[in-house]
């Protein structure tokens, strides 16, 4: 007789953004006339931009006609693009990464749920806390962890490292000695980001450790301080600890599009095993390839127009972090993110536990934003708002929580 | 210290199109001048059909605008697919299929590879032989077999029923009751169909035994024989037995666009748990959605413009089934399949084992197969050629065939 995966039991609910929308749906029902904002989950709002909108359209047509039609992608990506990745998001930031070392993909977040399947399932796993749902679950759902403590919120087995207002939102270097680490820099959900001496530092942590460094870097393009690095691999010896996930979604728009990229080094080894080998079988084996079409639109970020169009969307969505910040603040709430991030991290007032002030600022405000707490313990008492709004929306938002 | 997983170094080499591809470009870099065609891997070379197109230029435009922008989908997919899908491909057929019971996907080899993660890790898996290398793979990476034999060429734990001459290439119950079953019809690689009357039996045997099907249907549009189901749930009580997985990348041509969904029945239970929230669970932690264009590019196929236009393309490629099956039939060779499916299952000539056939093939008559051995031991003697080339180049693969 058939049985389930029993590790999935151990989920406490369903995933967090699907709680989120349901509550939304709910509370628009009884409702239907307010006008809710959502500065909640982390979804652009801003159309495609123009070179992007036009990649695609000459990428359909090629797929019209049999002389240019394209059927299966290679399963790393197409060449055109894997180059402009390797080009612009590292070889010009003197970064020694090479096309053969990126697979393109459908999104970080499937690539960041997928990177687990590479490694033994007795890898103890360090995750900060509060930390983006996926990293943890995932793993919980391969069985590399113990039971949920309601009473800590914790997984047995894993290590939390967490990030607090006393260290900046960047963590320590956790007591017990991980095998596997995920940091995500620009920080998602704090808007936390750390120096290049800051990461050099878990570098050189993880090199003599035999650490493995997962290091999410979706929100790299967001970042406006010159001494904070975009790429992991701009550390001395990131090579031969460290995996590095990329998205579209959020430089370019791809949410509803899916795009992204995994960068796995060949000097990245376990023992002989060269990690690169194994994730282009898990690749090869398990997913075919985005799409043509997605992956000209890709090409098309990396153009000059490209470029230039894509930097705009991001400065329009900073001013956005700018606004709820200084707006804030300005109202006496405490904040941190925004700078180098389009997250916002904000503590809620008195001792109003973060899913409180999600009802609240939904019901009062018609707001809606992330409660802290979803993302782990440390994360109760804060709230994330996004700055992926329109501006008008987002300034009206800000309106409106300064008068609750 | 970090540790991979061992599973994969189980198998046996890297993924059978990786290698074979492989093999190609080095004879096509060593002889330049000839004209390699290839009716090996199961990719299609017509273009997308115009409604598609029309549709995809369309939904790329509503992405160029603000108040038609989409961002993330919801994780199942939109209601709009999801709705077409259950009323055409189940409803009409009069199968209680729902929309909530459908997940959209970026292809069913995906979903093929990623649905064992629902299961537990010491469920009795059984494949049959010749077999899709995707079910076999991910079931060893995810740990549910023994070492690879090169003798037997089995995974040890693993169920295999042979598909032969003999049985005409549909398997019969194992002697060892399994706990998961895949089975696939149409089937790839020997387009073998199985009638109603028989997929019965397997429910039947599933709903008696406890086991779950996994029955991928991803080659139902070439179905040609009345009394061949669609879907399995045209049986009485697949509901409780079968998961049904589905392609848009051989009906539609969409194998460069990315589409597929699969089918978790309400009513699928172990014990108290249902596998469609299980699946849901999955798909919404590892998984962000197919793009919104190639969801309404899905769409379009169940247009009654699209199905007509569907309906010619897979015309014309079982155009090429018949030129194949009955080209080769005339020359003296074995042949089977090709009636239901876009597969022609050919027995090699003499004692020529499959890849020696494949040398040949290559280097004689610059025609590309795929050698049957790659898809298991029983596979070996055994060639499979594709339907899915142009007319013209199928003419003249089998006449360079013939005069070999």
């Amino acid at each position: 007789m058939f049985t389930i995966n029993e590790n999935y039991l151990k989920l406490p609910g369903s995933y967090l953004f699907s709680d989120i929308a349901k509550k939304i749906a709910a509370y628009q029902q009884e409702n239907p006339e307010k006008e809710i904002i959502r500065l909640g989950i982390g979804d652009v709002t801003q159309p495609l931009a123009p070179v992007i909108i036009q990649a695609l359209h000459s990428a359909v047509e090629e797929m019209a006609h049999g002389e240019t039609f394209h059927g299966y992608a290679p399963d790393k990506g197409y060449g055109f693009l894997r180059e402009a990745i390797a080009k612009n998001d590292f070889q010009d930031r003197g970064c020694r990464i090479d096309a053969d070392e990126i697979f393109v993909s459908d999104g970080a977040k499937c690539d960041s749920g997928n990177i687990q399947e590479i490694l033994a399932l007795n890898n103890k796993i360090a995750v900060c806390d509060p930390v983006y749902p996926v990293y943890v679950d995932t793993n919980v759902m391969a069985g590399r962890t113990g039971g949920y403590n309601p009473k800590t919120q914790n997984f047995d087995g894993m290590i939390y490292m967490p990030c607090t207002a006393q260290n900046g939102f960047v963590p320590e270097f956790p007591k017990e000695t991980p095998d596997v680490l995920y940091l995500c820099f620009p920080n998602n959900p704090t808007g936390a980001a750390v120096t290049k001496a800051q990461l050099q530092e878990w570098v050189d942590y993880a090199n003599r450790n035999g650490i493995l460094i997962i290091y999410d870097a979706a929100y790299e393009a967001y970042i406006t301080q010159e001494e904070v690095p975009h790429s992991i691999y701009e550390c001395e010896g990131a090579q031969t600890c460290a995996i590095e996930l990329r998205s579209f979604s959020k430089n370019a728009g791809f949410t509803g599009v899916r795009l992204g990229y995994t960068v796995v080094p060949k000097e990245l080894k376990s023992g002989e095993i060269s990690l690169n080998a194994l994730w282009a079988r898990r690749h090869g084996t398990k997913y075919n390839g985005a799409p043509y079409i997605v992956q000209k639109a890709g090409a098309a970020v990396y153009t000059e127009e490209g470029k230039a169009q894509v930097k705009e969307q991001v400065a329009y969505y900073m001013r956005n972090a700018h606004a709820i910040y200084n707006g804030l603040k300005k109202a006496g709430y405490t904040v941190s993110g925004g700078v180098n991030a389009p997250y916002v991290w904000l503590k809620t007032p008195g001792n109003t536990t973060s899913w409180d002030f999600f009802d609240q600022l939904l019901k009062t405000a018609n707001v809606v934003g992330t409660p802290g707490s979803g993302f782990g313990a440390h994360g109760e008492g804060y709230f994330r708002l996004s700055a992926f709004g329109t501006y008008e929306n987002t300034l009206e938002a800000i309106d409106r929580i300064t008068k609750m």
